[in-house]
């Protein structure tokens, strides 16, 4: 079988060098192109690639990717910058899947209103599917362009989509506090991820105010079929990667331990990325891997969701490829395991 | 001035060697004996201490601390132990300010339910004092047992004694999302705790069943003359020191930030060791101090708090040794500035 | 093509889940047990295997293993323990990959003198091959016992290799100055690795007598076609995986640094899993992988070599599988990229 | 006893909050004045200082900190910038303790060679002392600019200074293989200091090029009465704080490891902050301290000395004020301990 042709997008940042190991791995990919507005080799800005993937950034060019026969690109640009490349990507019948933020809130006010920038490619813009596969996965398979979704709301949304599906849960006052690794916030040095700063220590940031939250409130509401809101705290921890998210809601009804469980297992069977278990997982237990894992508990009058992934590959390029597969037709699974 | 004569219980661990620091820059304590069952010299069980404590660790026997002079004891102990050694000195006319757990909370009860152990010194119990200088300042200061705070109920009860003590917060649902470093757990070696298994990684432990959780409603309820309970979450961070926790009150009527920052200022005028800050702390702008940092935010419709410290100092044997100056009449920050 | 039958004996460390995780990638491998004196499901013991590997923890029987159809088996076993296993499995015609020191030194008075044990197996040790791919491939490939090498020795075996092959350098007196990762300590809980003892800090240990010196000597000596000797300095990184070797050995003639770079390529030249660069590697351009980086220079009088792996991939289970690979025809890069 | 007034030139770095902390905590010193270029309060450039320091900072003026009455000043400017301040300080009598390089080394074609860079104060600079305590301590007491040593060159120089002083090694050759925390690089966040880039890794850098080697020649030449000349090899660690020198020196005449120790403890006799060890030190073990940890080994044909130390304190800010306190009459641990 011919590898399908993919090119990827901004090839200097994390999710794209780890986006290119995976696809490295993945028997029916081929990685045609890698853009970007550095003139290199793709190991000298990722020497962990050296000898490994033998191809040079390009500039974006829609015309040059076309001619080169890709069939997929996978979009590792700033918000913004997304829609710039994108819409012309479409127009030649090129598929995306766009790791950014452009194409993931429905309401272009919404995207305005957290981003400070205005939307200007609503076309696509409502034809895009919100690529987070066990929500939406049908809608990922026929899809033109995926947003795929964000490190944070994947934890928060699957984490929660159970108990909002079936009702179970007060719709508003969600807590979801969540702690990441440094990687999350992206590769370009800054005073807050300089090592003598954020090493050995913990702390909150954009608190009331992270873009991810109106991300997490769509999928939910979507899951619930009514307007479903949270508190969203998001904090920085001294390590490279993982997220987890611990989860706060009032129940309707009193719970029992044993009844979430039993929910939880039903609304995922199938799902060979989410593990159910009944004790708190680590991040690290998802490490490098697609995994997603949650734990359900109650404790007082609260139900507690603890969820896990890693932020870069479950997080971002993984779940990339996992949408990837489903767009073409290969094993979900295909490349992740 | 001659210097208080102290004895130190327990000298092995991680608070024992933080109070000898504090306590060798102290200029009125003089550090007269170290207790442990492990027959070495202290430096040889911290090789930090080398050079500047030239004191071999003996086996605890309270007729001999009286003898040497003795004023005072700080017990490192493990709960349980404590309740031993402690009656013994407190007989002798021994002063104690106890690290362990074992006199912390008043109702013998509670501490059976938690602890899973009989308490027997139900005597010493009822006079001991919950040594939270804010709080409970008075009462230290004449104190001839004072139960030192547990690391992460320092955090919870500041972070939400003024909405309490006003009667802001509905009394139950108070979410306590505690993150803290690995110092916390105590220097004996543990799967847990093994570097690789706890480095680059963050998990919740004990999840509804934390110790700290009646103590930090105890001063709770005490503050708002009413039961307040709490849903209090401990976390595993990968660092030394340092414990910050995200709490989450529902507001009884609607409250603004800048009521809530003026009333926290308010609340601690005078107080020098907690900063109240407008923008979240990081645990390492609390690092090696005595400082506890709080910040309060309104988020849709709840109030946040978020409190940082370090988990040794603060946490342990900082705040221990702030209850000594009480107890002995010295300014409250000597040797802590 | 059918699946080579695998055996994996001791299945609870750092070792052995690396292991697991290639294996499960691999094409021709399949696992058809793990061995453990821990009666647990293999993904208990290592929840990171959770919904991976479906397998339950046996205790060692060689008979059983040979009823299943074992073909190979990776020992992961202490040494010591191993000797006592690998004879039987030999015995059975199950070939052997063996990650612990019992075969890597060939004259049993060295490992005596070394390990402070008496070798018992000496039958076995004579027809044992020193798995180092680069220098003992042939040998390998027909070999019924590997004995995989340590994870520090390939670093400076390899680093070494060019100079000594070629005679450039004084063979006495090399100074090989290294710098591991916590997990190469293993996942036995010790003070030591207890994460507030060396997070946060760097330290020489076992400074004169550390166990690999001989087998670096042995290696390089063969090379040579004469005794080498070296000087070599452990050192424990706070970090989860990496060696960094750097090596300074005094050069017989004048060289120049391009002379060296070329000659290292040469030597290397067709080995997929050495990669001779020009600037220096860190740890972390190879971690995850079964990549050994390495870098020659020129400092005043010395020539310095610079060495990189991922000690438990490359310096553990990746080169085991490349073995594994050599023993069983397929490409030596299979499930390793 | 009035207060010495010192300032602190560039207040906005890593030395600069170090040398604060300590002077707080100092008996006989003021801090009157922190000057930077950035017009904040020292507490918003140092979160941790919040209510320990109330100033502002200012821009520098030679004139208005002489009419402040300021005594003494720190320089924590970067190379380059401390020979434009210093001199008008020096003019109008005001003594100066500079942590940057520019008047470490005597020889200006030096200072050229290795800091590309022309001196242009050569009057000062042939009257400053290079202020390593242990070595140079006569000539600091009276001096009027104190040169503050370099981080990396203190456990060079004083792990290395008994062996030369006796010539008991080869003046050549001697290996320095130093590991060092990521504050030593400062504060400017740059790509290789980006905590995802450092965190979990380990690299050499600067091989062969680093600036600290003249000044590590230019001490040890002058201790040893003759040219000595070193290979200096700096590595990255993923830690806060903390240099860990291993040295490797090849003795003249055979030494046996009792005689080395004797020799160490009698060189350092009456050296507060030089801790001559049998066991090799952690860097740990001398964190947030002005100790520096020697300990002298033999292994086969080499002498190997290990120093540790804090990089910020007795690599920078601890040192120079032990320097200020041999300037102003102090005992030399004011303040230190």
């Amino acid at each position: 079988m011919d590898r399908v042709k993919v090119a990827i997008l901004g090839g200097s940042g994390y999710t794209a060098v780890e986006l290119i190991k995976i696809l490295l791995r993945h028997p029916h990919a081929g990685i045609a192109a890698v853009t970007s507005r550095q003139d290199e080799h793709v190991a000298d800005l990722h020497p962990s690639l050296l000898g490994r993937l033998d191809v040079r950034c390009e500039p974006f060019d829609a015309d040059k990717l076309k001619a080169k026969g890709v069939q997929v690109a996978f979009g590792c640009l700033p918000h913004g910058m997304s829609m710039e490349s994108i819409p012309q990507l479409l127009a030649r019948g090129i598929r995306v899947v766009d790791l950014s933020a452009d194409y993931r809130l429905r309401d272009p006010n919404v995207y305005q209103e957290w981003y400070k920038e205005t939307h200007h490619d609503l076309a696509n813009l409502a034809q895009a599917v919100y690529g987070l596969p066990e929500v939406y996965g049908d809608y990922i398979n026929s899809a033109k362009l995926v947003a795929n979704p964000g490190c944070y709301p994947q934890t928060a949304i699957l984490g929660l989509a159970p108990l909002v599906a079936r009702g179970l849960i007060e719709p508003t006052g969600i807590v979801i506090d969540s702690k990441s690794g440094v990687s999350g916030a992206g590769r370009t040095p800054k005073q807050a991820y300089h090592f003598p700063e954020c090493n050995e220590s913990v702390s909150a940031y954009a608190v009331g105010s992270h873009r991810h939250t109106p991300e997490i409130e769509q999928a939910l509401s979507d899951i619930a079929g009514k307007p479903i809101s949270v508190i969203f705290t998001p904090h920085l921890m001294p390590m490279d990667r993982g997220i987890l998210s611990t989860i706060y809601a009032t129940p309707m009804r009193p719970v029992m331990e044993p009844e979430l469980v039993e929910l939880y297992r039903g609304y995922f069977a199938g799902q060979p990325f989410v593990r159910v278990r009944t004790n708190p997982p680590a991040t690290k237990d998802t490490a490098h891997t697609n995994f997603l894992d949650l734990c359900v508990k109650t404790v007082r009058s609260k139900v507690l969701v603890i969820a896990a992934e890693d932020n870069l590959v479950r997080g971002a390029s993984g779940v990339a490829v996992q949408n990837f597969n489903r767009m073409f037709g290969f094993d979900e699974r295909t490349g992740l395991l």
